[in-house]
């Protein structure tokens, strides 16, 4: 905690073009997904519109987060001959990682409201999943929190552990208890659910990875710019990319529910059908 | 990367006014974009939200590249009688280049699904081209970003070489692979969409231009304040006009597909249809 972080001109430059990607990412989504709302039909808005508060809250901490960060550090040594330039932690306020987990508690809930949402399930079968998913989503972050935030070893493996429990409570709830529930869904929507839990499993498994990094023994600049890059990225997948999943799954739902907004929604023209057909 | 780079008044002030025209042409088109989607048939509407998202990533990535040109460089000597105010490039954060490769490292691949996606094509040739295209376009700009970033004239002519690849083979399957598919396409949609290719052609081929500014000898204060400018009209070329194309098109296709849309939407009004006939 206590040392300082040394960052050369390429990490710096790109932990802030990352950071910077991760937003553009995050606020363009939020956008695309508010506009294409209309295109299902409405008993799937609501998980599209959740997908986009999620990608709206995402953006607004990659905000804080890049501020803080490019706030953070400032370059030293520039312009005297034979020095590298060097970017410092400036003591203060220093970068706040505080955000990354103020920002899983309100979107990795809402993340597991949308994958419900999206199957149209009967209302007492979603209640029910939803009773076990968010609290222990809610858990699991907690959980971590006092682990990421300490530099003693010992209380961090403790506390990594015991976040441990309510993930894979989650993860038998979405591949054993979702999978019956879900199991009269078409089956393109089988397949597609499949895809976004293991999406899911595996942007959600970079999040212990880079925890752990200081556990063994990985806790220099390059671990630092490594962890930011994996967070980063791992957002975006977990967040955009499986908002643009629900809207697919939402898609072929609606396609699939009625047979006349498939007609009317239905991407091949008529006139190249015809072509085709002759 | 070590030399201070002056700017008179003049370029400063130009360089500041592209990059705000820039910003304001792709926030603008964005908002456009997003207004007209219901004026074409549900099956184009993906593509203008698309299109809309360029410019909505163009907008904040404009936005960042503004507040980094303006924050980079501070005037010196203004005041001083007999003494031309100049700015000079601070150190610290510096200009932000990057801001441009993270821009098109999400925008082109996107630039090119709705190039396919308002064809509205059988979907297994509408996925075979974007298989393609999509790559293809993250290769090139991955490709080229270590060249922009170094000052070795000899790595700078390696990536931009090897970026070249991903670059012919994206005009193959666009003026080859595309002409294939789109030959059933209305005759005046024929027209557009090569009128669209060209546009692409001749604004992406501005990028290598200014990226090689400095392999023939062109490095001064002109050739960035001529790389500024390059860059910025091409992008709003590349999106913007991209994006009414695009527009223009789904119409089109739209009134070509049903009469009843072309009745309900047709330009003329109905009194100026009768005094014509009159």
């Amino acid at each position: 905690m206590e040392q300082v972080l040394e960052l050369s001109n390429a990490q710096f430059q790109t932990v802030y073009n990352v950071l910077s990607l991760a937003l553009a990412s995050m606020a363009a989504t939020t956008v695309f997904l508010l506009a294409v709302t209309p295109r299902v039909l409405p008993r799937y808005r609501l998980a599209l519109v959740v997908s986009a508060m999620v990608c709206f809250i995402a953006a607004y901490h990659y905000m804080r987060i890049f501020d803080s960060f490019s706030d953070a550090y400032i370059a030293v040594g520039a312009g005297t001959p034979g020095v590298q330039e060097v970017f410092q932690l400036v003591k203060g306020d220093g970068f706040n990682e505080g955000y990354r987990y103020v920002d899983w508690l309100l979107t990795v809930p809402l993340l597991l409201f949308e994958t419900v949402a999206v199957l149209a399930l009967p209302a007492a079968v979603r209640r029910g999943l939803l009773w076990k998913l968010i609290p222990a989503s809610a858990l699991m972050i907690i959980l971590g929190y006092p682990g990421e935030i300490t530099a003693d070893i010992t209380a961090k493996a403790i506390w990594g552990a015991l976040s441990t429990i309510p993930f894979i409570y989650i993860l038998y709830v979405l591949f054993v208890e979702l999978s019956k529930a879900a199991k009269n869904q078409p089956n393109q929507v089988g397949k597609e659910l499949n895809g976004l839990r293991w999406l899911l499993l595996a942007t959600w498994g970079v999040y212990p990875i880079s925890y752990a990094f200081p556990m063994i023994g990985l806790d220099g600049a390059d671990s630092f710019v490594y962890r930011q890059i994996g967070y980063s990225i791992a957002d975006v997948l977990a967040k955009c990319l499986y908002g643009l999943l629900i809207f697919k799954i939402a898609r072929i739902k609606s396609m699939d529910d009625s047979p006349e907004f498939a007609e009317a929604e239905m991407k091949e023209a008529p006139s190249s059908k015809a072509g085709a057909a002759a």
